[in-house]
C-alpha cells in the first residue's frame, strides 16, 4: 500500500522536475524524505534524478534504512553528504534544485562549492508543498487515527483535572497516554493553560494547580505513522462566569461558522476573513490576534495557511485546522480547534469531541 | 542571578562583534536568543547592536515575552520580521552579521533584499559556539540538576522492565517521569532498544516486549531550565551471555578510559582516538561506528565534537558526553554514556549511576 503510494509521489515530483527542466533535486527536508522513501531517521539527505534516487545517511541508521527505505538506493556514508556530492559518483545532469527553504545558507554555500561549477544550482521554494497539501486516502486514514488517539487521550485526562493537579501534571499525562495508545509522540508540546494563562495562546504548562471557576485551554496532538493531529478544547473547572460563557459561545459559533464556510475554490484568506468578521461583529477584533488555522500533515504546521496572508486556493483533500480564539490578557482565553478535511461538499472535522462547554 | 549572567553573555558577544567590525548581528537561532534574553518562546528573531538590542516576536508570545525578556527590548510585530527589518526603524550601522548556519538560504535571501543594499551582510558561522561551549557556574548548576532528574527517572523505570513491558512502555514512562520530576521535557526522544535492536545506535522504541537474556540500551535525557542532560546505560533482562558480558566489560573500560584521559588542551579528536584505539585493540574497530561524544548545553548536540573530526581544543568548563559503543548487527549492542564537565584536573561525570552490568 505504502509502496504504491510512494511510487506515485515520486512520479509527481519527477513530473514537476521535468516541467521545470530540473535534472536533479537535492532533498534536505526530513519530512519530505520520509514522505518519499519511508525513512524515519533523524539524519538524511536525498538526491532525486530522473533515472535514479539515492538516500544518504550514516552508520547509526544502517539497519533502519535497510528496513524502511523504498524507491531510493541507500548510501551509508562515512564521509558525509558534502563529500558524496563532491565525489562525482552520482550523475546529476546539468541543473540541480536545492530546497532553499529547508537548507541553511551555510550548507547551501558549501554544497554549491562542492559542485565545482559543473552544475547550475536552482533554489526552489515550497517545491513539495502542492503535493503534500492534498492528501491521499492512505494518508487520511493515518490522520484520522492520529485524531482518534488524541481524542481518547483528552477523554482519559479530563477526570484528572482537579484543584490538586497542575498544568504540568496534565501535560505529562497527555504525552504519556499518546504513546501508550500507539502514537509515535506528541505532534507538539501539549498546551495546558489555566486561568489568566489561558489568555496566552502558546502558554507553556506551569506548576500552577487549577483553581475552581477557571477556564482551561488544552491544545494537543500526536503523530501516528508520521502524520500529525491537532485539536483544542477549552473547559472550566466548576461553573464558569457569565462573561466566560458568553465568550465561549461566540468562539464556538465562530468555529462552527468556519467549518460550515470552508469550500473548495476559496482562499485561506477568504475563510479567515469570514470568521474574523464574525468575532469582530461581537466586539472582539483585537482579542483574536492569530490566524484562523494552518495545514496539517507530515508536519503539524504546513501549508495552506488559513490567515490574512493565506493566498492559496483551498482544494479537495486538503487538511487544515479551524481554531479561532478570544484572549483577554490577565483574565482568560478561549480557543476551540478541529482539524478538518476539505471534501467536495464541505469540510469534515476529524474530531468528534463535544464542543459544549464542559464544566468539570 | 540570571540577569548578571545574561549581561555578561551580551558583553562577550558585543566584544566579538567589535573585534570583527560588525555593527549589528541578526540572531535567528532560538537557543542563542534564549541564552541571551531568557525568552523561551518558539518564534523569535533578534537584532543585537552595540547600542541596543531588540527581540521580535508575535502576538502569541506577548505576555510570555513581557515576563521573560531581559537585556533586549521586545517588539510584538504584526507584520513579521522581514517587514521590521525593511522598515529602517532600527539603526543597524553598516555591517550586519547573519547566522549562516541558522538561517535558511531562502530567509537569508529575503532579508538581504529587505536591507536594500544599505548594509553589507556578512555570513557568520558558529559565531556563538565559543561562548556557549564554556559553561558558567549558573549553567553547570542547571545541567547537574538535569542529570539528577534523569538519573532518578532511570532508577524509577528499572523495576518496570519485565517480559510483559514493551520498549514503548518504558520510553513513555521515561518521558512522563521527566516531566513529573520537574524537567521541561525530554532532551531527545528516549531510546529503549532490546535484543537485536540494541545494535542500532539510534533505534526507535518498538512495541516488542523484552525477552529474558536480552541486552537493553537506554539512552535518555531531559531539559531543565533550558539545559540538556544525556546518559546511556545498557542492562540485561536476566543473565547476560558470556559474550555480552565480555563486550560490556570492554565498553565500560573504554568509557572509563575516556573519562580518565580527558584533559584541557587536547582536541576532541585526540580524546576520540584514545578510546577508539582501545576498542580496536580488542578487535572491535568496525563495530564502533560513531563519534565518542558531543558537547551538551542549551542543545543536546552542540560543540565540541569528540570524534575523528573534532578539531576544537577542549577547555575548562566545557561539557560533553563520553559514549563509546560496540554494535553487533542482528545480535546485540552495548553503549555506556556519561556527560562530563571538564575541570582543570580532569573530567567529572554529571552522572553517578552505577556502571556495573545490571541484570534485572
Amino acid at each position: 500500500m505504502d509502496n504504491v503510494y510512494r511510487e506515485a509521489a515520486l512520479k509527481m515530483v519527477l513530473g514537476k522536475m521535468m516541467a521545470q527542466a530540473l535534472d536533479a533535486c537535492i532533498v534536505t527536508d526530513l519530512s519530505v524524505i520520509r514522505w518519499l522513501t519511508g525513512f524515519s531517521g533523524s539524519s538524511a539527505r536525498m538526491i532525486v534524478t530522473r533515472e535514479k534516487s539515492w538516500l544518504f545517511t550514516d552508520f547509526r541508521y544502517k539497519e533502519q534504512a535497510a528496513r524502511e527505505v523504498i524507491v531510493a538506493e541507500t548510501v551509508i556514508s562515512a564521509e558525509g553528504f558534502d563529500a558524496e556530492l563532491g565525489s562525482g559518483r552520482y550523475a546529476l545532469g546539468e541543473s540541480v534544485a536545492l530546497q532553499s527553504d529547508n537548507i541553511t545558507w551555510h550548507e547551501a554555500t558549501r554544497l554549491i562549492e562542492r559542485l565545482h561549477g559543473r552544475q547550475r544550482v536552482i533554489p526552489v521554494h515550497a517545491f513539495f508543498d502542492e503535493f503534500r497539501m492534498v492528501k491521499h486516502e492512505t494518508e487520511l486514514m493515518k490522520m484520522r487515527r492520529a485524531a482518534e488517539i488524541s481524542e481518547a487521550v483528552l477523554e482519559a485526562v479530563l477526570p484528572l483535572i482537579t484543584p490538586v493537579a497542575t498544568e504540568i501534571d496534565i501535560a505529562a499525562e497527555i504525552s504519556y497516554q499518546h504513546k501508550k495508545l500507539g502514537a509515535e509522540k506528541d505532534s507538539f508540546d501539549p498546551i495546558v493553560a489555566g486561568g489568566p494563562r489561558s489568555a496566552m495562546p502558546h502558554a507553556k504548562p506551569s506548576s500552577n494547580p487549577f483553581k475552581p471557576g477557571e477556564l482551561i485551554v488544552i491544545d494537543m496532538g500526536c503523530v501516528y505513522e508520521g502524520y500529525a493531529s491537532d485539536q483544542t478544547r477549552t473547559l472550566s473547572l466548576g461553573r464558569a462566569s457569565e462573561e466566560a460563557r458568553t465568550v465561549y459561545r461566540i468562539v464556538r459559533e465562530a468555529q462552527e461558522l468556519g467549518i460550515a464556510s470552508a469550500t473548495c475554490g476559496m482562499t485561506g484568506k477568504e475563510l479567515d476573513a469570514i470568521v474574523r468578521g464574525y468575532i469582530a461583529g461581537h466586539g472582539y477584533s483585537d482579542e483574536f490576534g492569530h490566524g484562523l488555522g494552518h495545514g496539517v500533515g507530515f508536519e503539524v504546521h504546513e501549508e495552506p495557511r488559513i490567515s490574512p496572508k493565506g493566498e492559496l486556493v483551498l482544494r479537495e483533500n486538503m487538511v487544515f485546522t479551524i481554531e479561532p480564539g478570544i484572549y483577554l490578557p490577565g483574565r482568560f482565553g478561549v480557543r476551540i480547534e478541529d482539524t478538518v478535511v476539505l471534501g467536495a461538499h464541505g469540510a469534515e472535522p476529524l474530531q468528534r469531541f463535544s464542543k459544549e462547554l464542559i464544566e468539570l
